[in-house]
């Protein structure tokens, strides 16, 4: 287990978040009204959103943007984190290949998910909003907007995906020490809850429906504003922490990655890691690969659709400009609960058709062999989420490995596994099966959706 | 959730560990033989432990010793740990305490426990030791030798109390991902486990009785050492680094701790932040005081009798000259099992027996208390255990408001509580309970204490 830790301080923790639309020739699609098939403006999305994160979602021009020195102060709680030198795991491997992973999962709630959380409830908070609400698939969002809510005085509800409130106990306990409020999804708590309960009865939830839920309660409580843990283009910016951080990082290495690797849900990791990278491919034509992991069983960016979907299951926001396997597709019950979203967000969907990005699969099995691996040879256990990345940096390993040629890998550790522990037990007892798709399957759910594009 | 962090860099990680017996005037009374009564030599300990560990046990004269590269490079996967001021706490609290925490939560497997477990692993593993043997109450002493014992390739058998192995599933998961085998004690697979099984069918277990199976265990199985998180004079030794770190910290924010804080199962996170402290008292005559919280459910500083008694349940170890409840003691279900033991270490009981230190004793609704609102305030979850060090220090704090003084408080944080979440669900719904220890039982328990001193 040697390693090699490349630290920052205090004073390092970027200024700024780093928006790549602003260095996007092809920008992202535009979010559309669902009715009029207008593209929205930032006042469309007020009532839902803090007017700050309205305008961060729609700005094509600004660059840099300023981080607020009360969400920065809250930073310094566990930021910078560590670039760590794998060498464990790169003599498991056997590969000339040089691995780095960027350790986010020393945040206070053991993920990556802070960095948006308490920039957005900042943001409502300024704006004088009183009460939040969002979905959490495998409830590290939740664990970190419940964090947020309560530093900033914020009242917080959690519609929670029903299969993770059960097989996640922890992280449902977690919000409630926070002092949030959480709710399994699908619930009877909301038309649109109700309406799949009736439609699907014993449905076992999905981020989709969790969104509709969530949206649902923010629009008819007074005073409330509905927050999102992914896919949006605002969550995308605060992310770039990591991404730029690592930067500084790989620099003190003494290395530039040849591949940045990180999971892919809705892209909240996948670009906070790759933005700051990918930027010197858009600006200076740097020669870097992007690589996003995905779970077989939910393959938007390797199997998906380019076209204008809906973010929720119910229909009730904007139509966004992703790859999608359509809002209504329910994933199977795999672990990687953080992964079980249908679309990608618009900014990673506008470079993954213009080919500035990669994907790949990565079945379930395969996700856990790379944690044990990372675990016995690192000594972090990872969350199942970021499992997927460390598989996906193997490959890489392997192939560097088979070409007989040295390799700088990247991937983002968005998370820590200490909280998803009934899954290695399965994993371990070989409880655990690979969920692909069928090409059958895939067509049904696309078949559902609009051609606007 | 303001904070300030007090942060050193890797070159910081002290070199040597404190031997606090060294500046004793009174050394702890040495451990005996218990046929013949007659002090132990190292040589005496070697068929048990590591020889360099069994020299450390009973090293009367060297301040300072060294901390092998091999170990120190191990520390540098997350040390140097933080020192935090509590702000939050503090202004929840209305009071004008100064309270700081080192944050030894920060570690892989989530506690301090690894300072001791790596170094212990390590000179198993330089005499050639293949298979080591230990107990765990919580989980975290046995979930952080798991990590050292894959560090350095050796083979593990941990005896896990058997209602924390019910009550903290995820512990056991932990040990087992890094590739342990856990086994409830008490188990058949022992004569001291037999025999506890036929004596109280159904019996819940202890640490006094898990030791006295991992010690049968290591006896009898080729190459093999037994190992222990806390209690011995070896384990503190290793532990002081947390001190000793804190000390530097305490220095860059320029105040010196009026008390210093911890909670105490067998001394080892005590020892471990308060000794370096200590120090100063000893050879300086520094104005500090130093406070144990145990539980109110196993009272061995508070209400225990200052005597020669077995370390386990069995007595299979030497006799030590401790404060103890006696070692059949079974002290009540409470949620903090790392402090369920009924002795504490040589050192520590020397101290408290000449008045060096203090102790309280904390009941496990006060606990909870403690953990919800540094939870709310901090943004840390602690571990059922470091909850009794938050008790005390918000006791502290005030004590302080009541006087209208100033006092700058110092507590380890030793672990979080991500893994304990059950406890934390209990006590939101009311279902947990205090257990303090009746005279009657008092008495009881100390009645079957040889009268040695």
């Amino acid at each position: 287990m040697s390693t090699k830790k490349f630290l920052l301080e205090e004073k390092d923790i970027p200024t700024a978040w780093y928006n790549i639309v602003a260095d996007m020739k092809n920008k992202p699609l535009p979010p559309l009204n669902p009715q009029t098939k207008q593209p929205l403006t930032p006042e469309d999305l007020y009532p839902l959103f803090a007017k700050k994160l309205a305008q961060q979602e729609l700005n094509e021009t600004d660059r840099w943007i300023e981080i607020p020195d009360e969400v920065r102060e809250l930073y310094k709680h566990w930021r910078p984190t560590p670039l760590v030198r794998a060498y464990g795991l790169e003599k498991a491997l056997d590969t000339p290949a040089h691995i780095y992973f960027k350790n986010e999962s020393v945040s206070p709630v053991g993920s990556h998910k802070l960095n948006s959380a308490l920039a957005q409830a900042y943001y409502c908070k300024e704006e004088g909003v009183k009460n939040i609400t969002t979905e959490t698939g495998a409830g590290q969002w939740g664990a970190a907007l419940s964090y947020a809510a309560k530093a900033f005085g914020l009242e917080l509800a959690v519609y929670m995906v029903k299969i993770s409130y059960e097989q996640k106990p922890y992280r449902r306990s977690i919000m409630q020490t926070f002092g949030a409020q959480v709710i399994a999804s699908p619930s009877m708590s909301t038309r649109a809850g109700r309406q799949i309960l009736t439609d699907h009865p014993g449905y076992q939830g999905s981020l989709g429906t969790a969104i509709s839920e969530a949206v649902e309660l923010a629009m008819q409580t007074p005073n409330c504003k509905y927050t999102l843990g992914s896919v949006l283009n605002h969550v995308m910016l605060h992310q770039t922490v990591i991404g730029l951080e690592a930067e500084k990082q790989m620099e003190m290495a003494g290395e530039y990655p040849d591949v940045v690797i990180a999971c892919f849900g809705g892209g909240s990791n996948f670009s906070g890691i790759s933005f700051p990278f990918l930027r010197h491919k858009l600006t200076e034509g740097k020669d870097i690969r992007i690589v996003a992991a995905e779970p077989a069983s939910c393959p938007k960016l390797t199997r998906g659709q380019f076209q204008y979907d809906f973010g929720d299951e119910a229909g009730y926001t904007p139509l966004l400009p992703m790859f999608t396997l359509g809002h209504s597709f329910s994933p199977a019950h795999i672990h990687a609960g953080g992964l079980r979203y249908h679309g990608a967000g618009s900014i990673v969907s506008r470079l993954k058709k213009d080919n500035l990005m990669e994907a790949v699969d990565i079945k379930q099995l395969d996700s856990f062999d790379a944690a044990a691996l990372f675990a016995r040879t690192e000594g972090i256990i990872p969350a199942p989420e970021s499992s997927h990345a460390i598989a996906a940096a193997i490959q890489e390993a392997a192939k560097a490995k088979e070409e007989g040629k040295r390799r700088t890998i990247l991937f983002n550790l968005s998370g820590h596994g200490l909280i998803d522990m009934t899954a290695y037990d399965q994993y371990f007892a070989g409880d655990l099966t690979n969920h692909e798709l069928s090409d059958e399957e895939l067509s049904k759910t696309l078949s559902g959706l609009e051609q606007i594009i």
